[in-house]
């Protein structure tokens, strides 16, 4: 009667929500101090001071009420210029506010892409482990997600196994760097290979393969790793962002896509992704908050408190025994399950009140997913139960 | 090589925001107050001060920098049971948050009921004139659009010609009043005699035929007519609604589902909703703006600008002899084309920079839309125009 497929999404929560929630319980039996959760990457920090002085200034200004009216389509002309420039400023590729179409968020962006991309049969390659919406996304526009493993160990890319799975269905790539689960960020050299890759490949098949790079951890890195600025790269890129994570405002919605210039057939390209927003309901980004977009592009919170957590959690698990991946970026690390696993580790964890994400559901069993956008006492209370269970998985003593 | 369909989406902007683009040129020209542009429903009044009040106070409170955190997908549950208690008070008919699920706006709010509800080969009809997005939502959803013209005249839903067109495959039925661009509230024996047919249909079928209510303007009536409130009349209504025009914040983008627990099986109604909206990209409603909407529902800014302007242009067109139907609620009045020719008359009103927009995207040629969310000097300006015009067409001296 209804869409059977929609219900599914509807009901089936992801199984870091459904271990969020399991937390929440808990902490009414325990109190919220005693239970570990690491199951969301909700950012933990507050938002720069400039979030709410932008909000306070407009609102006190001469915009205070016009602020909320409609915008056009794409965004404000005046923000999408601030973005623009500040996107020239800081990654030296000039580009202009008619590139950019402010969206109501990352996923909003991503949508936009698939939606305005997609024709029927299309694939869309997805790196395991993905981020779990990537497939829902794809699915939703109608088209085919093709999984690709990253490099086992380094969770790099593996552009072997990447020009093995395209094909002539091959509309993009979706990447995702720095990389929630993973943390890695792909390095430049990485990235040109693949660049090289998709050229080659785009004229074997006779039509341009989309990179489609969600980006919203850009900003979250750690001993000061350079994310590559695509565009600069690959011409037929599509940067998704959105300013959840570095601004710690994930509820608010507000991101973009920018299609570059550079891109082939660019104005079409642009209003696909344009129509394909309006065909789902995106009138405009949230008006009040493309102000701040535009006022805060390129800050982040104090993300000091992820980076102690990492270093302190990526330390202490690699001591224990635990097999690790170092984190470029983002607010996660992996560790794998001592005897691969992850559901049966992430359940025994529970027991402690520990609360930690198998990545089965990323496509990647056998790891699980630490999410430390937390504060740094709930990672020092955390440090004695994994080497517990260290010790009962009988990796260290 | 991308979505022709989305393409096509991109390019070419609904008329009103063709004529309304012109008239942005022309202010260059002659000036922003020699343009008589009644063209687009942006609301021209502020929002009511309880809206950037609620932001200050919000922002200056504990919330401060936690109301920018993820809500859960359906909205903040604090925020969803105040305004189901506001619902409930208003309309008495009882509604708990766990109805809600709070949206990115109207559009959004209908896309997700469309997603959500459609499996193929589905129908949806909708009423002509109706807003140009319907067509370009049911068509996104993978749905067929049927027809169904209102009652010559009073635009009042005609209830034969809905019995004629529902089928098999009709899944829904998408109403808007008071009605974009009609202005006709439709009054409850119709909605009665609606509620009737659709269960008469639904029990033929052996499937409920979902009532689609777009309530946009639900508070923006004249003479103190009375909006049915639909779940009182029909129990598979959902129920979409936005904040932008009440409150003057379009830009904003925050509105509601409500799926009545009256629905049949109104768990997995809900939960279509609730999927189809993770489906394609909605998150969670813009989280600062969902505090707004509980703590001002039911408000709206100030309209008597409105309540003046529809007065004087309904008084004013129909003593020059245009043929006018009178707006019970919205800031629309359409008008007859005197020669029936609707973009005719638009062009030739382009020529004194009146800029009115036929109604033919709407599915009814021969009309014009006015839309009066404008300051009432402009009205008394547009008024000789008018008339001249009505001269021009020999409906007056």
């Amino acid at each position: 009667m209804v869409s059977e497929h929609m219900v599914k999404l509807g009901m089936n929560r992801n199984i870091m929500r459904e271990i969020f929630e399991h937390g929440k319980r808990r902490a009414k039996v325990v109190g919220a101090g005693n239970v570990l959760d690491f199951s969301l990457g909700n950012p933990s920090v507050p938002p720069p001071a400039k979030v709410n002085d932008t909000i306070r200034a407009v609102l006190d200004g001469p915009l205070h009420d016009s602020v909320h009216a409609y915008t056009s389509a794409p965004g404000d002309q005046g923000c999408r210029d601030a973005i623009a420039a500040s996107l020239t400023h800081r990654f030296g590729v000039f580009c202009t506010g008619d590139e950019l179409y402010l969206t109501v968020g990352a996923a909003a962006a991503l949508c936009c892409c698939l939606f305005g991309l997609h024709t029927p049969g299309d694939e869309f390659i997805v790196i395991v482990p993905y981020f779990t919406e990537y497939r829902v996304f794809i699915e939703s526009a109608g088209a085919k997600a093709v999984e690709v493993p990253a490099a086992p160990g380094t969770f790099d890319l593996d552009l072997a196994a990447i020009e093995a799975a395209i094909g002539p269905n091959t509309k993009g790539i979706l990447i995702n760097s720095p990389n929630n689960p993973a943390g890695v960020v792909y390095p430049a050299a990485t990235i040109r290979g693949l660049a090289d890759l998709l050229r080659r490949k785009s004229s074997e098949f006779g039509n341009p393969i989309y990179l489609i790079s969600d980006e919203p951890y850009r900003e979250v890195v750690y001993d000061g790793v350079e994310v590559p600025w695509l565009p600069a790269y690959y011409e037929n890129t599509l940067v998704c962002y959105s300013y959840s994570k570095c601004l710690s405002l994930p509820g608010e919605r507000i991101g973009y896509v920018l299609v570059p210039q550079s891109a082939e057939d660019w104005a079409r390209v642009y209003a696909a992704v344009a129509g394909a927003g309006r065909g789902i309901g995106y009138i405009n980004a949230p008006s009040l908050f493309q102000h701040v977009a535009a006022a805060c592009d390129g800050l982040t919170a104090d993300l000091s408190v992820y980076e102690t957590n990492r270093n302190r959690l990526y330390r202490g698990l690699t001591e224990m025994g635990y097999t690790c991946v170092k984190p470029d970026g983002t607010f996660y690390l992996i560790f794998q399950a001592p005897d691969l696993d992850s559901m049966a580790f992430s359940k025994r964890a529970m027991k402690y009140d520990l609360l930690v994400a198998p990545t089965d559901t990323f496509g990647c069993p056998g790891y699980l997913r630490v999410a430390f956008c937390v504060d740094t006492g709930r990672v020092e209370k955390a440090l004695p139960v994994f080497r517990r269970l260290a010790q009962e998985y009988g990796l260290c003593k």
